[in-house]
């Protein structure tokens, strides 16, 4: 996902053997075209509504056994279809869509799983941030690829880390509202809103689409204890891959559940604790000890689940992993809820320990991140 | 799920072998529970915070090989367990997460697929439905279990459809919107603003959380066509699974790829068309063929791919699963967007077609129901 213009890509050759189009580019690389894939794709007016760019053609009314007759032509792919539509391609439409060149259908940059929690997070100024698109790029990059970030320099306001978070998109909506102050309460809805230690956890796993991304903006801290924690589910869960194969299996298939029930909610989720994606990758992590409501599963398979769900748990907390940090007033601690965990050291209730929080959610931060990045 | 209250279970007898505790309720039924599982539940005030309920017990700190010896104490189950630790569990409790009696973690009523779609979906009145909790239930359980309805009777106010969907829940943004009429327009971005048939689809397929519940209040209809059509994808699913095993088998493992891109959004989700839960059944479909961008998939899985991709497409067409029905002023249809599919017949654009859209998501509606019908 590179920020600056890359050279766009002009088709040089093209053949049609076997019912598979290859296409060799000005630059030498080559990519193969199924044709029922490229003539779906046609972009003319009769086959795409010319204003919303929806398809209009059918699919259902394509031979399965198109086939296709090629040129090249004003560096343009030119395919003869066998059903009598002719469809031009772009070099660079087609490079950029290119299995055999890396497209993936989601267009984001790799996730760096953290090799310890020794170092900070990427820092970004706040300043810059909301006033600058480079700066918000940059931003929003490593937080996706880091997973968590932390941001400086935050003048001296009590919305200013909610102004931030809303530069991305509209705040997520909760059954905590749209924004709420962590601070130690005589009559706490959540242990968060107590001065006590928290193991580390993904925010709300008992929704099913959990918040993207939390952000705590630091407004006082004159309390003794109380720093933060970040640990990244992401390089723990490839650990756990690495090194214990049956806990691996169970904690991507089995479901544990979560809930959260108060007057006006009662939300329930049930997930395995790491959520693959269709390929088989860490999609997302679903931990939190406090909140975990009793796993739907027979007494004969108990035994070796707590096992494999401990030594996760277990993993989670190796000091080495962690990122400690007492937040001071004008930073905030900005992360990929879903990806990397977040907990705090118990703290003295004597004095004021206010943090700010906000969530938004991926798709949008991920929509954000590729208009500000995008080359096609 | 019952709207009235169940008898309490009663904890009538107990008994601990092989490090299972065996529970026999005042009505004979039986249940097992693992003694690690009961331990981590106890419900005491040094296990789980007394004001947030959540638990302070750090589960690593329970011996995986933990006993408990039992005893039936006021009609609730006392376990001494092997730590030192005592708890004792309601009968109430105990019965309504026992897995052995029903307990999923998710605690909804079951869907039932469509036989055909050549009845009516359930009918209810908005006025009731607004006014009474009762009505509101009915309502919800209708929406879930058959997943979809049909509102009538509703006031000549243009918000009124989106009244009723507030009654759920705080509406769904999207790219859309918050609402948006449906009509005819000169310089659509989607092709619901043109009068142009539209195949039956999943709205919004390119979001990882697609709205879950979407509603169209009918305003005004002076045109000729524009039927509205629904169909049951659960059901047609189901129908896949039960005669093509290797369409099944694709469309539930290998991905499509959905995009919407425009000055300000660029929205990509890849997922397979049926989306399974983690026990196997039907969690959600995604299938939009005029929204579908280039599948991530080598040219040599193509063949087999778009044919089991065009069965089911096939499949969702065949005139008795589809639910035909000209919508009148003063009635909406309310479904479920990742079970339902939704289409129209094209229209004359002569005359005026305007329906009010918008959405709730599935978290917030099941959490409604789940309140709204309560039990334990």
């Amino acid at each position: 996902m590179p920020t600056t213009a890359a050279p766009r890509p002009v088709v040089h050759d093209a053949e049609s053997a076997d019912r598979v189009v290859t296409v060799t580019f000005d630059d030498g690389t080559r990519a193969r075209f199924h044709p029922v894939w490229l003539r779906e794709h046609c972009g003319c007016a009769a086959c795409r509504h010319p204003q919303t760019l929806e398809r209009t053609l059918d699919p259902l009314t394509v031979p399965l056994d198109l086939g296709a007759r090629v040129r090249v032509e004003r560096a343009r792919l030119v395919c003869e279809f066998s059903d009598g539509h002719t469809s031009a391609f772009d070099g660079a439409w087609l490079a950029a869509h290119a299995v055999d060149l890396g497209y993936d259908g989601l267009g984001l940059p790799p996730r760096r799983p953290w090799s310890s929690g020794a170092t900070d997070p990427p820092r970004h100024r706040w300043g810059a941030v909301v006033d600058d698109d480079g700066a918000l790029t940059a931003w929003l990059t490593d937080l996706w690829t880091h997973g968590a970030t932390l941001v400086e320099d935050i003048p001296d306001d009590p919305d200013a880390g909610v102004r931030l978070a809303r530069r991305v998109s509209p705040l997520r909506p909760t059954n905590f509202g749209e924004t709420w102050d962590v601070v130690a309460l005589d009559d706490p809805n959540n242990v968060a809103f107590t001065p006590i230690e928290l193991d580390t956890h993904n925010d709300l796993p008992y929704f099913e689409y959990a918040p993207g991304v939390q952000f705590l903006h630091c407004l006082r801290f004159d309390a003794r204890g109380g720093e933060s924690v970040l640990v990244d589910g992401l390089a723990a869960a490839h650990t756990l891959r690495d090194t214990d194969a049956e806990a691996w299996e169970l904690l991507t298939s089995v479901p544990v559940a979560y809930r959260f029930v108060d007057g006006a909610d009662d939300l329930r989720w049930t997930t395995p604790v790491i959520v693959l994606d269709h390929a088989g990758e860490v999609h997302e992590i679903r931990h939190h000890l406090a909140l975990a409501a009793p796993p739907a599963l027979p007494v004969e398979r108990l035994d070796a689940f707590y096992r494999a769900w401990r030594t996760f748990a277990a993993l989670l907390r190796q000091p080495d992993r962690r990122w400690h940090h007492r937040l001071r007033p004008g930073e905030m601690i900005a992360w990929m809820n879903r990806r990397v965990l977040h907990g705090r050291r118990a703290f003295d209730s004597g004095g004021e320990r206010r943090l700010r929080g906000c969530y938004v959610d991926v798709d949008e931060v991920l929509s954000r991140l590729r208009v500000l990045t995008r080359t096609v």
